[in-house]
């Protein structure tokens, strides 16, 4: 069973599939060069340990205790596929050993950030509003149909959270030459500066934007940050679009604030999801809806496998990974979003 | 009545009105400044002849035949801000005497352009639709929900037509980095080159892109030169996105096309607007409505005025606009976009 | 002779010549698709009737008196390819019929830019002093070599005049990110805002910059606009980089500016050129000279040639060129700037 | 002397100061923020073992053996201010512990960026030679002092190396809009085409390019790993910029291409420093020299005290630091640049 020239990788990818996150030929070329031991979470565990000892990669996010660790003798990097970081194994212990633990969520980035600039000049002209009332013969021509319009070209735009999507927010947004706020507690001034833009307080940002992009993760400390006092310090009009998790928003006074007409949302994440067919943000005028579509697209499933694919060369050069982004022994336990069970 | 100091000006704006296009402010400072004499297209030919003498600048459209043409003996420049140019004067006679025909059609670019990107992402990413099924209970969840969904990011787009309008398209596309086609005939190629997009025959433009934007005027050579076999050769399920008239479309042929679900489209622009109330692109899925609203927004309007007063400046001084648009003499008679008669 | 499918031009393009500005194989195109009649400025107007009236192009920058241009009755386009416009022609006549002059200047903007920027680059790191420095066995290493030394990423620069040559400049310094004041009394200061860059005046620039570049033409106007104040409100230490034609500064007064310690300085134009054997800038420390080298590369005669190509070919369809310059009615009279004798 | 208020930092940053890399006010803050124990890499291990069990944090790059790591019992980062990491610690301690080895080097990449665009300006258009020639009376006029000269817009350009030096380089290069290769062994491929560039091998990147600029770093497998094939391979004419660490070429054979008039060359670093008076290369025309300067500007040095700060607040709320580089359990044992002794 053992071929040196061909490291053993354990597989359990779950909700994700090798299918799902690999092409065809990249599958091929995957299977030629790694020796894939498919499994779940619940069976790993129960592998001969000869399996164990010669695994140097996981991909998947399996529950690891002390003991199945130690058996993991040759393990080197775990490729968590699903993207949000639990707390399923004894870090110390991996982070000791020097043993990598990445995520592959930087694939969402992309899609979610370009939806989210549609919702934006969606919510600024009423693209969809208008749409359906065309298809209503209620359509109002020309300058009429513009009540409440707003340009977004040199607009005061806020960002909360400058990770990964943080950036392909504003990236999508270059064109558009935003002067742009940020608010990222986890960063130094200096990054946001170099990108161009102006760190700013939590206040700064909801009280002087004219469109805020929510993208920051929940973590231990951050439940609930965004409540009725910051939606009602931002401008009369402003648009609030909600690409990250519904948990750092205070739910009910975000569709209080639109529903009072001080601002527009959009949202793509809910606390309950799917959501109650009587839930009433479903009848709320100026409120976007989106059922966490945002990021799951095929080709993001693919960019996915091609990150680990990267990343597992260079860690068989010994390298560190450089794709996927590594838990950090500071910050890992205080992940708090939930992981999806359906792609 | 006479003021050397203060240049006569001939205000007959209509269908726009000094209120709309100028601040307060701005309007303050211009009767300050310049002898403002409001009248119509109309009434001015009727206008004394020491008026007409006198008369630097026009602010309007209106008619003019050679016999008044000979009585406004000082004119310098008229500032046509309905901004569609009409054969309405002996341009010959215009030119000749070195006098400026500019328009401020220009303001429109940024507003048409950024709802333009935002149909394109609706229609990429379903924006509307998934809006419209979320509030009728119909919602698909995640990745269920995302059929047909695809990136712009590094996507092929094609843009037809590259003056004020096509330009600001490129701008707000600029984050997306896409590999960008542009046709326009009457540019040469190195202008498209050193914009950084790739210069295009129409047929390769409409076969080899993702989205398509059309932002050409119609003229005396293009009236529906997008036809039946422009969208049979489009590829299946790319998107087509109508700003500038719709008379360079043959309709019909592109409701066939969507109907088909070949591709999609948006269109802000129709053959008779308003549009009938039972006309069947009302009810024809895939296809994204807007009645003329693109442009018509009340910033645009007031920066018409902006770039008039800027214009009249450098005329002061004794140099030529440079923020209007100049009618050239070689293609002013070429031009068939209809005006507006609302704004 | 006559050929009405080979639109007849006339050539005297002096001090340049055909095989200069077009490849062979250009050339060769030119050849077949146009009868090109070769002459002189001298032998022009002495060409027979029937060459002149069926003209239909002049590559060159021929004085032309009245009568020659009444002969020259098929005239659409006078190509200038020396591209400094002089008043060699009875312009009022030529606007008049509505024929284009045209000049092909731009092609130096872009070399000129990039030589500007070495120059820059050169005096704030001391580039060109230490390597005579090291070659003389006097270098000082380290930061022990930098006194004086800046960096350029985030400095205020400023550009003076903002044609071509002033947009070159901004462009190759984007990388840079500066923040930038341009100051051009010939433009409305939206263009200077759209281009991402402060309207300034002559004072707040000088006196706010550590880098100035200087792209403007002479005029009737400006010469010598820069003089003693100007420099010593410069900031201590910034740099001062000639570009246009010394006769839009008091050199002296630069010079004693630049002796004095207080600035430092690059010029690739001069007074009279050649200069002499034994002036005294030659012996100036703090001074970068250049001998009229920065725009006179193969490579911009040769894009020269293509300019005139690409709108050779719109001319024939009948539209306006567009990537010459077209001189102006408004501004022809005040260009004041020296053509040059050799290429 | 405890004060858990005021967490105590070891501080020998030797050949820095604290002086050099923190401003007046900065270093206030800094004592009055931290406890400062100002020690030696001589004399640290013989602190008190109070003192060193106390130690957050180190700024400086002591040697370390394994029992005094054992003493400093709460370290947490180490700040290598002179910014080559150099194996001088049992690094698997040190990374068993989760202590952090980070590096300030990143300050250095925009002065080395910006001197090393100004080597390649001056290289393509003999801006140091053109001025020597000028003060010697030898200048050649106009086109006649353009031998060899070239334009870098939309040049090839080529880069060994893409860490912080390399993309400062990309960055300075962006108005050039060049087109772009980039060698870097220890990189996916999807970070240098996400940078808008070409992953290229070091044969298509040497033979291929107009333009190369060399950041890689000396590590255990790279030395002299361009060679005079390598150099043989370039284009005529073509430019070699070195300005990383000399080790990396083999030196003779690039003063032999030099010399042989096949490639231009500019260096910044020397095999010895300071460099023989007689050594040949200061009588080679064609090689621009600099005497290691390129980095050590003061305000380099106040911007690596700005990283510390910033890190120094992320880690006092228990973050990872951001700003500076982190030493890889991977690649720590591969470096080989050896440190400086002066700053």
């Amino acid at each position: 069973m053992q071929d040196p020239e061909r490291p053993l990788v354990l597989c359990c990818p779950l909700p994700r599939t090798l299918e799902l996150i690999f092409t065809p030929a990249r599958l091929a070329e995957l299977r030629a060069r790694y020796q894939l031991v498919e499994t779940t979470d619940e069976a790993l565990p129960g592998l001969p340990d000869a399996v164990l000892a010669q695994a140097r990669y996981i991909i998947g996010q399996p529950p690891l205790d002390a003991g199945t660790l130690v058996r993991l003798s040759s393990l080197r990097c775990i490729f968590n596929v699903e993207s949000n970081l639990i707390n399923n194994m004894p870090y110390d212990q991996v982070f000791a050993r020097g043993i990598h633990v990445v995520t592959t969520g930087a694939v969402f980035a992309e899609p979610v950030a370009e939806i989210g600039l549609g919702f934006a000049l969606s919510l600024l002209r009423n693209i969809h509003g208008a749409d359906a009332d065309f298809r209503a013969g209620l359509e109002a021509w020309g300058g009429a149909g513009n009540a409440g319009a707003r340009l977004l070209t040199g607009a005061d735009v806020g960002i909360i959270g400058f990770g990964d999507l943080g950036r392909a927010v504003a990236r999508v947004l270059q064109g558009f030459r935003p002067r742009l706020r940020i608010h990222d507690p986890w960063l130094p001034e200096a990054r946001i500066i170099e990108a161009g833009a102006e760190p700013a307080s939590l206040d700064q940002l909801m009280a002087g934007s004219d469109v805020v992009f929510v993208t920051a993760a929940v973590t231990s400390e951050n439940r609930g940050f965004l409540g009725a006092d910051a939606f009602a310090s931002m401008r009369a009009g402003a648009a609030f679009i909600l690409l990250s998790r519904a948990d750092v928003v205070d739910f009910p006074a975000l569709m209080a604030a639109v529903a009072s007409g001080h601002i527009r949302a959009a949202s793509d994440v809910f606390s309950d999801e799917p959501l109650a067919a009587d839930h009433p943000v479903r009848r709320l005028p100026g409120f976007l809806l989106s059922a966490h579509r945002a990021g799951a697209l095929d080709v993001a499933f693919q960019r996915m496998g091609e990150m680990v694919w990267q990343d597992l060369a260079l860690l068989d050069k010994g390298l560190p990974p450089n794709l996927c982004k590594r838990a950090e022994r500071e910050t890992v336990a205080r992940m708090r979003s939930r992981p999806v069970s359906v792609n």
